[in-house]
This record gives C-alpha cells, sequence and structure tokens, in this order.
C-alpha cells in the first residue's frame, strides 16, 4: 500500500479570494451555477450539488460533489472574501475551476494553496 | 476590509488516513453517520449532508455542510485511504472531529495539514 500512496492520489486546491463586490458573493443560485460551470469546465462530472443561503444579503455556502472529489465555496459578503476549495483526482484540471471562479467573482486577489493529497509524506500521528 | 482579513476566517484540516481496513471504507450510510456525529462532537450545526457510494467494494465520496462551513471524505479501499477535510469557523473544535474520525476508521497514520483561511497572507496572484 505505501508504495502505492508514493503517489498523490489528487491535487487540492486551497483558493482565499478578496476584494470581491459584496453582491457577488450572495446569491446561492448563481454561486451554484458558476460551481458546477467550473467543474465542467475541468471536465469533471458531478454527481451532486447543494447551496444554502443563510438569508437575504449573507453568506453562501455551498459544495459540488464529483466522481473526481469535490469543490466547495463558502462566502463572506461582510469582507468581499471566499474561501474555495477544488480537490480533484484524475485527470481534471483544478487550475482551471479556480481561474473560472476568480474571474466570475472578479475577485481582486487570490491566495492559492497547492496540496497533494495521498502523497508520499511519512505518516505520523496528528 | 483588509483588516479584518488579517484574522482568519476559520481552519481547515486536511487529514491523510492511511492504513485502513478497506472494509470500512465502502459503506456510504455508516461513513455519513460518522461524520454527521463527528460535526456533532465538535459542536457544530449540520445544514445538510450527501453521500456517494461508487458501487458495491468501491469507494465513497462524501460532505456534510455546516453553518461553520463543511466536513468532506473521499475513500479509497484499494489504498487503505482516506481523504479527509474540516473546515471550520467560529468556537468549533475540528481537531476533535478529525480524533473521531480517525480512531472510529482505525487508521494507522494520518498526515494532518492545518491551514488558516483568510489569514494575513499577502494577496497575490494565482
Amino acid at each position: 500500500m505505501s508504495g502505492l500512496l508514493h503517489q498523490a492520489v489528487g491535487v487540492h486546491l486551497l483558493g482565499d479570494l478578496a476584494g470581491i463586490a459584496s453582491e457577488k458573493l450572495v446569491d446561492p443560485a448563481a454561486i451554484e451555477a458558476l460551481l458546477r460551470n467550473s467543474a465542467l469546465a475541468c471536465g469533471a462530472t458531478i454527481l451532486h450539488s447543494h447551496f444554502h443561503s443563510f438569508g437575504p444579503g449573507q453568506g453562501v455556502t455551498g459544495v459540488v460533489l464529483l466522481a473526481e472529489s469535490h469543490i466547495s465555496i463558502h462566502t463572506w459578503p461582510e469582507l468581499g472574501f471566499a474561501a474555495v476549495d477544488i480537490f480533484m483526482c484524475g485527470e481534471a484540471n483544478p487550475l482551471r475551476a479556480l481561474e473560472l471562479i476568480q474571474s466570475t467573482l472578479a475577485a481582486q486577489r487570490c491566495v492559492l494553496q497547492t496540496i497533494e493529497r495521498g502523497g508520499a509524506h511519512p505518516g505520523k500521528a496528528p
């Protein structure tokens, strides 16, 4: 097993997007459509999606489950901020999804962390 | 806004769990119950959950959406491996959820990465 785990099972992008107009962060239907489109733009296969609004003018939280893992978003319109996760296995290209989300939300800044999952890290206790 | 973003909006744990018996990684109902219980153990509020099986003896992918963000899991029974994300804002303690998941799955190893979201990183293009 450890030999297999020396190859990552997938790439996980954590994108912290800031400088977003608050009105772009409050509509669950629009954000769901954006995340579904971003999954399809990567060539991923959608299994399920669910998006929740915390109320008029409030943040949105949601996820698109993929055959290749998931895309999630949590928004803070009062901060102009969205936390996006894109975890994809296989041939799908997660960076394409992040670029589409960043450009559609017109985010001024993105702090991106790219993490290989299931890679060649030595096991250790948490 | 940048002043507010100098405080993290939440903590994101990425747990790569290895050395798990394959039969613990294939039952979507059992894994959904585990993740829901782990959310409640942290004091989090569940909004929605959805779990998918890729077929008998195959992996499971699923998510629990929280008022505090989300917990997700993707399993590879053929590798004895599960990728767990726990992203929580507010007062909830995500490490408690990870410990419950690791102990219930009897994972032999956990590679944990702890990432502050929305923290004091300088903005940069992706």
